[in-house]
């Protein structure tokens, strides 16, 4: 794809027909095992995608079908029975080999076969495949080609089965179809959860029947003042939908007791005081709490959990649980032992920020820890105890992969409180050993966050979390033993111009040998 | 400096030994006349910086020497009297041949000699100097060199007499010291004014001292909720000088009679209900006025004036004047009738955006045009009408220098009512021709206007101002002749390893050759 040395750049980011394919290794996230070997395979206007009987196949392969037609130009009729073409079937993992979202890819002259025992490892050898082809590819008008897949075999499964970015929605608003296009550009990296966190002091972002004034009023504004907004239940819908169609699940947050200055404008029952502070659109944090003393604030998180549940057919439910400053540990803990049970009644499990290892996460529950190098001792030491009697762990540190850190002094956007993060240095740790004395089985995934006090629009968000999002992606999916920076930035910059091919406004870092556009 | 062909960029921001010295005319803005020729002068461990007997060449001097010091590691002690080495001599001239602000740059084995007839003419020559030695004299630490300037002569004067910067500091507050930093980057381009948006709806940046809580409240909160800030006057006085220094004149705007939330909140009588609004933080525009009807509008505006005058030793007093939507234009007319004669009452001439143009400006003002080509008709009447009657104007045309719009839709910061307005569009336009009908005598010159809604510190700052500030100071001071937008990305590619060098975060546009870093 490029050539790279020392301050000179040459172009190739359209290879002459007859250029090599790309490598089978030329993937992020990094896959457990390759086999070059070979001749490739080479799609052409004949090209057709075969899926078995399955209707999980069949919609992987027009899903596929829809990425390659735009800028292949092909018909690609999808296809059932067998033959030639690119091969989509489910199969049965008698020993277990690909787990619930591993795949594996085989590439020769006659075809491309994605075989995986669910449609999720299906899905996630589509990405894989993407990959594999040129950029050009993800165009959306007719590319010269060719279009050929190296030869060889791909065996593929995640590290974890948690792999997350969260959207902060909350201090700027963001529409249903700017969060679809995120997702659309998450699954390409096999990033399986979208945690959206739907409230906060600037703003509550999602309709809830019984209390509306928290959409109506508590979401009328955002950081700087704007008209915010926020999704109804349809459009809520319509998201979790759109995300399960590219296998993501949507975890939804409602930050408590703390964050909540727009629920406790929108109704004055909620303040121990029962007045109403007005709307927030600053960027402080830490001021504001549910009344931890009133049983109304239980009638409220009873409402408000039962409606968000009853919108999630995920697994989870995070209730935040960070910088309650304003709430002593004492009614922090007794929040928490009323409101966790809530969430397991409306069926689903608990993940709150690490914060809630203070109190007694409930079984099951996942804490996300979002702390520094520099957390002190004391509190790293509660994640780990909380961590040591089974509670799973989600590794968000803010100094490693808080995507709205700046990358460095030069960046226009972005906050800097957990020093500056560049993309080696949100690429460069390893989650199994990132707080010692945790049990590995503890680390159930990694997530990227993507807080919005300084990001108002796409332009804003893309250019944040790419590239440094592909990384935290890797770090959840790549096995151990693939972890290498060299090699990482090499494979990082090959996605320099698919992301320019999909108009993602990614941040062309100077640490990454990208080509010359 | 480098060589580029399409898609090719080699290096050569380190100029070897013996490479060519930088070419006369690779300057920005573009000289009004260059004739190389002849050997190139070298600066060497033993040059000395002489300097006639008049204070402002001395001076001229030490600042050349404090620029030239760190980086090549000599001496160049300012000494009076003849000889060889880099020489600074005020000069009779007596055709008027290079005017207030103009130079004249000889350089020749024996040395280089700026002559002007002004202390403003040394300063700007001693800026083309900095620019005809290699980018790393700007470097904080020693380098290599060789410090060589071409041989041949620089003939140069300004266009216009106005060239202006505006920064809002209103919306995001921004210290002494980060004012002071922009004021070295816009010197670097001869520009002379620096505009400071001191009050708008979002905070009151100066101290007035009979109107303490203007600055006491009015400026404790911006954009997003921070803390703001204002200027004490001797912070104030401290950005005077500082400029001064530069040979910038600071334009101090208090914005009335809308834009004035700030005030309004500070104190309930300037309101018309008597009752003081709330401080706001959001960036909506239109929605406050001074209460025109009432006296104590007026005592308060002839105080304020009187004090920011009393710091001002420009000529300029900017009232303001834009997107008063809440005030009918009769009483917009009435208030500036009204407020113009205090502003000449303290001795100061009026500026004021060009909506001023609605009312009528007092003998000797000027208005600043912010409009758009789809501006209507009669809007743009109206301030052709007001030049032709003798009102001076400068362009401020916002869908081609407010720097504070997008580059393009990728740029993660910045607004975009305007459209984007990337480095070509900001630099290909002709002031002279922009407004027809404006008799060319009425151009006063050209503005860079930085709004901050969404710029929080100095990497954003630089990011949107760089590099299209530097196209606005060439329009202001190169003659309509040397306008060419294949010359100007090559002079604007060889400011790159400057800024780079002197630390300004500047957008590496698509559309500039830059040389790879």
């Amino acid at each position: 794809m490029f050539v790279a040395s020392a301050g000179v750049f040459t172009t190739g980011s359209a290879p002459a027909a007859g250029a090599a394919p790309v490598p089978l290794d030329r993937v992020v996230p990094a896959p457990a095992s390759v086999r070059p070997g070979g001749a490739p395979y080479r799609i052409t206007s004949g090209t057709r995608i075969r899926v078995d009987g399955t209707p999980e196949a069949r919609r992987t392969g027009e899903y596929l079908a829809a990425v390659l037609r735009p800028s292949t130009g092909y018909a690609l009729p999808v296809t059932p029975g067998a033959g030639s073409g690119i091969r989509l079937a489910l199969v049965r993992d008698a020993e277990g080999e690909l787990g619930a979202e591993g795949y594996r890819l085989r590439s020769d002259p006659r075809g491309v076969t994605i075989s995986a025992s669910t449609s999720a490892g299906l899905f996630h050898g589509v990405q894989t495949l993407r990959q594999l082809l040129p950029a050009a590819v993800e165009r959306g008008t007719v590319q010269p080609g060719p279009w050929r897949v190296a030869g060889g075999t791909v065996t593929d499964r995640p590290r974890y089965a948690y792999r997350g970015a969260m959207l902060d929605v909350a201090r700027h608003f963001f529409t249903v179809d700017q969060v679809e296009r995120y997702i659309d550009q998450l699954a390409l990296y096999k990033i399986n959860v979208l945690h959206l966190h739907l409230t906060d002091d600037q703003g509550w972002r999602i309709a809830i029947d019984s209390w509306p004034r928290l959409a109506a009023h508590g979401g009328s504004t955002q950081v700087g003042g704007g008209p915010g907004g926020h999704y109804t239940k349809d459009d809520y819908q319509e998201i979790v939908r759109y995300a399960a169609s590219r296998h993501l699940e949507v975890v939804p947050e409602l930050d408590m007791p703390g964050h909540t200055d727009a629920a406790l404008a929108s109704y004055a029952e909620l303040n121990c005081d029962g007045a109403a502070p007005p709307l927030y659109t600053g960027t402080d944090v830490g001021f504001s709490s549910l009344c931890v003393s009133k049983d109304v604030t239980y009638d409220f998180v009873d409402d408000v959990v039962r409606e968000v549940a009853a919108l999630t057919p995920g697994r989870y439910l995070h209730i935040g649980g960070d910088e309650a400053h304003s709430t002593s540990h004492e009614d922090y803990v007794k929040f928490m032992d009323r409101v966790q049970p809530v969430v397991a009644e409306y069926g689903k499990t608990v993940i709150g920020w690490h914060q809630l290892a203070a109190a007694t996460p409930a079984g099951g529950a996942l804490v996300q820890y979002w702390g520094l190098d520099s957390t002190g001792a004391a509190e790293k030491a509660q994640v780990v105890r909380a961590a040591q009697n089974g509670t799973g762990l989600i590794l968000s540190p803010a100094d490693r992969i808080y995507l709205d850190m700046k990358y460095d002094r030069s960046t226009p956007l972005g906050l800097s409180w957990a020093g500056y993060v560049d993309v080696r240095r949100s690429y460069d740790w390893d989650p199994g050993g990132y707080l010692p004395g945790v049990p590995a089985s503890a680390v159930r995934g990694v997530e990227g966050p993507l807080w919005t006090e300084t990001v108002a629009d796409p332009a804003g968000l893309e250019y944040l979390a790419f590239p440094r999002l592909a990384g935290a992606a890797e770090l959840g999916w790549s096995p151990a033993a693939t972890h290498d920076w060299q090699s990482y930035r090499v494979r990082l910059a090959a996605q320099g111009p698919r992301w320019d091919a999909l108009g993602v406004r990614y941040h062309r870092s100077p640490q990454v040998p990208w080509p010359a556009r």
